[in-house]
């Protein structure tokens, strides 16, 4: 069965045999399993040690995203947001239940974060201390420049906070190149290719720091990590982790250092290429323009056909071995698919040949793109 | 090895094995899955379906339990915690820095909390709204009764928020005999005998209706889980759970129906019996009386030998199949055994045997409790 839901991904099976055993997470052998792992996520990230931590958080995505804002910014902090689609939503909506003040910066949902809007939305209100910034936007498919965005913040000395859930593992990271970043969050299970259980935030020493107080949550407190994991020479979680989870992306590292970040990248961009010309061959219409397609998740226009019925091409698709999400985060009617995880082109030529399958079986005519 | 750190507790290898397929949450078949695992716990806690719902939460007992202090109390909302030992006293930090009030009842770390000292506490401050207390507190290894102190909560018209992440599943919960507790809370790792990476909150639904809005954290609001839960017919979890750690709970609970409540206590109690009777026949000294005694974790005084080095005693240990924690939770020095998990009284007596030889290894002469 392919996952391309697009998260958690399709896994290989090594990867999932390393949770097979039980691990004591208080151990000093994991003590020194877990420093590694730290270390082989802080190089992904470009990080430099003794000045950035890598910072493990039980759970998901959404929950790093949240300590990361309650962490860095104190309550009644303003951070700009560029709003580039359903995950910045979830980002503004983090910010305002932690009682910070998010301001989403208005763009179109197709377009590519423009570094001088930030720039001077930054120059208009100087109470903005931060911006936030999705680099894998999932709910466009758009990629979105951390580097050029990061240089106008730079610039106008404010701080940073990159959601890097769908983008970390294949897209680069020089955190040691962007002072200007608090730090960058993302989980295990998108693009490294893991499970899905545990999140995790590489962010600057110096701020965690100076932060220390912010977050009006223990659980959600980064500098608390901090204390735990690094400076007070405990060398582990605070509370109990899934450590298994940690154990299956270790095992998915070592599939990462062997493949490279860039041939990741060119391997994804090789999946969404196959996919994205595939549908179009078949008459479906993909949502974005090739130019602005990231190779992360491609979203296809629903055809036009009454007999559309995403549910429907959703089971059909499943006996065929192709797995994909039956809901879609834009504004009009779509639907969604990964392109990341250990899959390959063929693997996505095969997703191709059972959608094609699949629109004939549930009696689509038409594939033109709706028209909303 | 046996794993005696008491959490993550020693699993079954056919609990492990269910981890190692790609599972996609969002899929209707995982809905179905997760509906009659909501249902399977609901009715281990005594809930009764449409009056509670099961809530899980990626991560650890501290964020559900975070969870559950924010949802149910506003911010500001005073709550009595009886400062039952370790697991109280974080409590009692998760609701500070949450910006609840905190108020403990003091009482001696050894003692069974006193309902009637709760009744009191409540009849002299009318502006506590919650009692929470820890069922079994691993901080002493003393169990409380939940249902006695319930009763008088109940009685002063207050409310109340469990603990009972290393009570469920062994010890007997009946929510529907309870109306006064909001939520009971829990994880998939103590006695239910699964992985870590879900805690559980088993809460009533009327009060999850009215506490809407308390949160002050999305990540962290019991009521938007129920909304995704159950409420809004999405049936599932509200971002990326770790969705082999439910598989694998599901596994467990098979084993859990099998072997039933009842003697998975007695199971427990066996194990604790023969450990604690075994340790003294070492001439160590537990540090609770007999009769206080829980079944879940052991804590033994530190020896007084000048020769005792918990880590040497943790080191000396491993090689002969016993881990234990490199760490206690009591004022005085102790190590800490957990007696709960896949394991059965022979190992138990096997770890005894294990302790006498690693204290002669490690060259212990004296075992008297240590005078502090």
């Amino acid at each position: 069965m392919l996952l391309l839901i697009p998260g958690p991904v399709t896994t290989r099976p090594e990867v999932r045999q390393a949770m097979t055993r039980d691990i004591a997470p208080w151990d000093n052998d994991f003590r020194h399993f877990f420093t590694r792992l730290r270390s082989r996520v802080l190089k992904l990230a470009g990080g430099v040690e003794g000045q950035h931590a890598t910072l493990p958080l039980q759970g998901c995505g959404h929950f790093i995203a949240e300590a990361a804002l309650r962490t860095f910014l104190p309550p009644g902090g303003r951070i700009l947001i560029p709003a580039t689609g359903a995950y910045a939503d979830r980002m503004i909506r983090l910010a305002r239940e932690a009682g910070r003040v998010p301001v989403p910066l208005p763009m179109g949902l197709t377009d590519a974060t423009d570094p001088q809007a930030v720039a001077r939305a930054l120059e208009a209100d100087p109470t903005l201390t931060h911006v936030a910034m999705v680099y894998s936007e999932t709910g466009s498919g758009v990629i979105h420049d951390v580097q050029a965005v990061g240089a106008e913040v730079r610039k106008a000395g404010r701080r940073m906070i990159i959601d890097a859930v769908s983008a970390f593992g294949a897209f680069p990271l020089d955190l040691a190149a962007q002072p200007e970043v608090d730090a960058a969050v993302f989980t295990t299970n998108k693009c490294l290719e893991a499970l899905p259980g545990v999140a995790f935030a590489v962010a600057r020493i110096d701020r965690l720091l100076d932060c220390a107080g912010n977050a009006g949550s223990w659980s959600l407190d980064l500098s608390n990590v901090y204390d735990h994991a690094l400076r007070s020479g405990w060398g582990s979680f605070r509370f109990t982790p899934p450590a298994q989870i940690l154990a299956a992306l270790d095992v998915a590292l070592d599939y990462h250092d062997a493949e490279g970040q860039t041939a990741r990248l060119a391997r994804y961009t090789a999946n969404m290429r196959i996919f994205y010309d595939g549908v179009r061959d078949l008459g479906l219409t993909p949502w974005l323009p090739a130019s602005r397609q990231g190779p992360v998740i491609v979203n296809v226009h629903a055809p036009a056909d009454p007999a559309w019925n995403l549910q429907a091409f959703v089971d059909a698709l499943k006996p065929r071995g192709v797995l994909i999400s039956n809901f879609y985060n834009t504004p009009s009617p779509t639907f969604r698919v990964g392109c990341i995880g250990a899959i390959t082109p063929d693997d996505m030529a095969g997703a191709v040949h059972a959608m094609d399958q699949a629109l004939r079986e549930i009696g689509i005519k038409n594939r033109e793109a709706v028209q909303t």
